[in-house]
């Protein structure tokens, strides 16, 4: 199975590097018939578009999706969706030091390591710029699943949490940092800023959750809902943990205390009193909103030097020049919501297939 | 893709329900020549066999596994194995309630809505039985892989962490925890009893590290070491949680803390001062111990009534009774190494595809 | 992607071997609530049964299939169907020669290539006895696709074809042939006997026809319904050629004679006035009967001497003893249709999670 | 799996419509380090390019093939490469009558009743031109296996069969024909002229050999090499037949004359008598070359009216108007030669992967 794709009916492949002409993302299985033009996939693209905020990176690309087949008047044919993104603000010369030393952190040693040599300039193929066109094949997935709402956004950075008290899903759009809670918003400004200024980088968690995923969607036992939605998220740049419902908390707790206990609606429905399991049970959707967190580590690219090695093998000390986002888990959240349709997509279409 | 296999070029597909006549596992692609018997993989069934201490289920099943197909002469022939496991200690009738009201916190409910019906027998597919085939096969992975040697232990129970000070891996097999420490032992041995007379359960945390795995296995994007390996912890019964490396620890660090540092070792390698990243840049393996945590929710089938809803739609209260285990991570450890070793396995195939 | 799985959504597993204690099938992606029992596939199994004739090889396995999962309360659950199928009439010692040399038209010099030893026990994984496991869970196929009748009959055995003006379908059942031309399955007897006697064995061609696919089924263009077929269809032993309606036969036709011309039927339908396509155009069912051909060679395992070559590189004569089929073909009838059943049943999944 | 994408471990996918703006291949899992330039794929595309002669369609295509990723300083980095080729010359015009009336033989009828409507422009997805991308990634497949030369030629056009007496591979080239045998290029001169000058079409078959095979590619069952060659032969628009070595001739002979009998070369080598089995046993590779016929049907589009029936369920009639080749079967050569390089290569590659 390829490396460069995902899903298993509804399935897209991306390709592309950070200093390439171009990057994208074919799209294949998609029902036909539904309404799609750029104008769909643009505004995803620019929720994630660098260079908006002085907490991102500086890079300006304002990343204009194209859509190159399967779309004709106006709507999808069933045929494969070509996304094509041009990259336009390359400055290979930043990266001229990277082809010399292994950043630490970074997929430099790992790439050498492979495949025996690796495109420097940018970080090639590992860079997070490949997330363009999974935002845009996301982009595709929520028309897939009008029925689902996914709402993401950035839950702590550097290890300061949001008040859920103080949650206001209206608040996410309104700061540069896809922060539902204003007082923590104003708390990060100075945190970011102050990372930002000592040339280092902050971690993030990114909290997400899908509404309408109707009861049943999901499989056993290695296409899991949430097996595919760990496997999904994981894949994105500097990812380096998941969790469905109560997560690692549900460890440290008792069977009755995480128990979802079930309650009849009255009109032949079911009411959960809680919901610690995320919204999934057996890998298949209960009906409940779909609750996940994803942590994004903080960005490798720093510009306090680093000691490392030289691809010659000698010893180095490296400081990452460049343009780079402070807290790479804050443009994580579009990532996230589209990974999340993308799962939601195929899973739709899977349980199309097997139950009609 | 089918529902019931797991990996690219090495694979498998599991069958079999709680209360069938028996289950099993198909492994395909393994490489021949392999020397490989009945007695290769016995050991592991047994690490997780019910019924060997009070702190597992007291369901008696012998897990003798027999190799059906792909191996002639005692050596592997690369055509496929046929892994088969009899159930013995069936006893349906301790399920008959469940047949008519949802266990909250299981797959009951989310089956039913799925697929009309299901196979109440002790959760049907859904049951941890399943785990003896991933077990069994991961068996024929390690085969695979002599050069990776894989641990795993309980970190944690119902909260209740170990002291790495006192990690002993020697000891991992001397208590019914799994536990490499022998103070938490000792500790948990109260707790586990404690939780099993009240009726209730405990979730717990393990963890995992696999020493040897060369770097480069593993590859962008969608087939990243890490992603693979969420997917496949993540498919086990009652995992709510994945980390690699540092895992959510990491969104607290700032950049240079979270750096893996590298140093020559002067004979034209390379070592390194950290290992946040758990022994993984960008999806592929640098050579550092890949290292994971997995979270076990507690079993929901506890004595404790919970409030619940039958298939009829009436209000209900259930109390499980069946034979289980208080705490489902215990079993759990031999299934995590199972899976990272049915990764591996893979990922080294697929490495050898491409690179050679 | 598995050597020995086949199908996308609706996908079967098989495993097993010649001289094996048993063989089987998982199928995975059944729809749930189908009426599933031993006695639904028994009958396709029975029909491939060997040593029923004298035209068949006088191995005698009774060929009962066991389901050990999927199926509770006689209903498919959705979860794999395990098919299990015990080996009763191995004669090992038949095949001891086999192991030194290598029998000319037989897949053993290859495997020995390929793996560097092989199962030489009557073929092995080679062995047609395989396709006791596709019939199998083509049963379980045909019952996910009750719209479609398929039906496959022996074209020509030896060169000796059929006359069409004599077709008659209800024939197919009343001789050892599968033959729908009564005057030709009299000379058949004669024909077949002749080889048999003579130590030799006849190739023959095997027609089948699918009717009730409904339009719209199959998908371009790696997908495409006639691919499929012939992929299934070539991957059946002793299998060398595949043809979907007029086949070889259009590459000497001209345009207008290859047209299969349409017409309103009046009530919104479409009568097509010829089928020369087969009922697929660009990969997708028209509507109209699906129609292949497929060539079996003659059986390669014959008592006249063939000169080979000895594992150790000696020049040889080899004379394939044991019990064989004077012409593999026959049999091929109710396997072809299997696999006919298994790509129709994948694919009507396949539309249905595309367009609903 | 997806529908437009082809292969298991060296996998391609294909995109683009007819009159879309471009269309384009991915092409991932190629191995790293290999040598790739524009250079090297260009002269497949040009071979098979349009407009070359006045036996082909008239369509002006440039097909100028840009590599937009996976290659860094000359040399593929084992991530997606992107192939990416302009359309230039569409004529929407001459596709209007298209729109409302189905145009018998082409997929025209079977998409609207797949997909609800199609994209009527040129074909669509339907359109040979798809066969461009395919082209270019098979020249990155050659590079792959350097150890084989595939060598593709018309055989046949309209009935009329070279004869292998003349049998000259460098003829191949000097011909508009792909014609080994001079005496029957001549003769498809006003075969071909004559039927394009009537608004006719011919059907042809072209054969192909692949020698440098190595002994061991392929696998059982359903990743046999033949059926991997079928199925991906079978992919291409209109194909309608398969055969590997003898094919159908083969159901014709008794077992001895069906024996490849084999000798030892003294050298511990194997020499094969014969090669009905067309280099391929039990799905594997014996070393020999492997041999290939693959039908072509006539082109659909012609010029004498055909009867047929309008969107709306009118009857009417339809001359296919538009550029179009009268033998489409022709610049299947190029296509074919690719489509059994990317098998090839992806075979390769699997075989190292469980044999190493």
């Amino acid at each position: 199975m390829s490396f460069n794709s995902f899903g298993r009916v509804f399935r897209f492949t991306t390709w592309g590097e950070s200093h390439g002409p171009a990057l994208g993302a074919v799209v294949d299985g998609c029902p036909p018939g539904l309404n799609l033009s750029e104008a769909d996939l643009q505004p995803f693209l620019d929720r994630r578009r660098p260079g908006q905020s002085r907490f991102t990176t500086q890079r300006q690309e304002p990343d204009q999706v194209r859509i190159l087949s399967g779309v004709f008047e106006g709507r999808t044919t069933g045929t494969p969706i070509a996304l094509h993104i041009d990259n336009v603000d390359q400055r290979s010369k930043d990266y001229s030091e990277v082809a010399k030393a292994y950043r630490p952190g970074h997929a430099d040693y790992a790439y050498d390591q492979k495949y025996g040599f690796r495109d420097y300039r940018g970080g090639g193929r590992s860079s997070a710029r490949e997330t363009a066109a999974r935002v845009a094949a996301g982009g595709v997935a929520r028309l897939v699943i009008p029925e689902v709402t996914i709402t993401a956004w950035v839950e702590a950075i550097g290890g300061d949490t949001i008040d859920y008290a103080n949650f206001d899903a209206t608040e996410i759009g309104n700061n540069p940092f896809f922060c539902p809670d204003p007082a923590a918003a104003a708390r990060w400004e100075a945190l970011v800023d102050a990372a930002r200024k000592d040339g280092s980088s902050l971690g993030a968690v990114v909290a997400c959750e899908a509404t309408g995923v109707p009861a049943g969607w999901g499989a056993p036992l290695y296409a899991k809902l949430d097996s595919e939605l760990a496997s999904a998220c994981m894949s994105i740049n500097a990812v380096k943990g998941f969790e469905i419902g109560d997560g690692f908390a549900a460890a440290g707790l008792r069977g009755e205390e995480n128990a979802d206990a079930m309650r009849p609606t009255g009109d032949g429905g079911v009411d959960f009193l809680a919901n610690h399991a995320g919204g999934i049970a057996g890998g298949i959707a209960t009906g409940q909103p779909v609750r996940m967190r994803v942590a994004f580590k903080p960005t490798s690219s720093i510009l306090i030097p680093v000691e490392t090695v030289t691809r010659d093998g000698e010893a180095s000390e490296i400081r990452t020049k460049g343009r780079h986002d402070p807290c790479v888990g804050i443009r994580g959240v579009p990532v996230v919501e589209a990974m999340v349709a993308l799962v939601l997509a195929d899973q739709k279409l899977l349980h199309r297939a097997q139950v009609g």
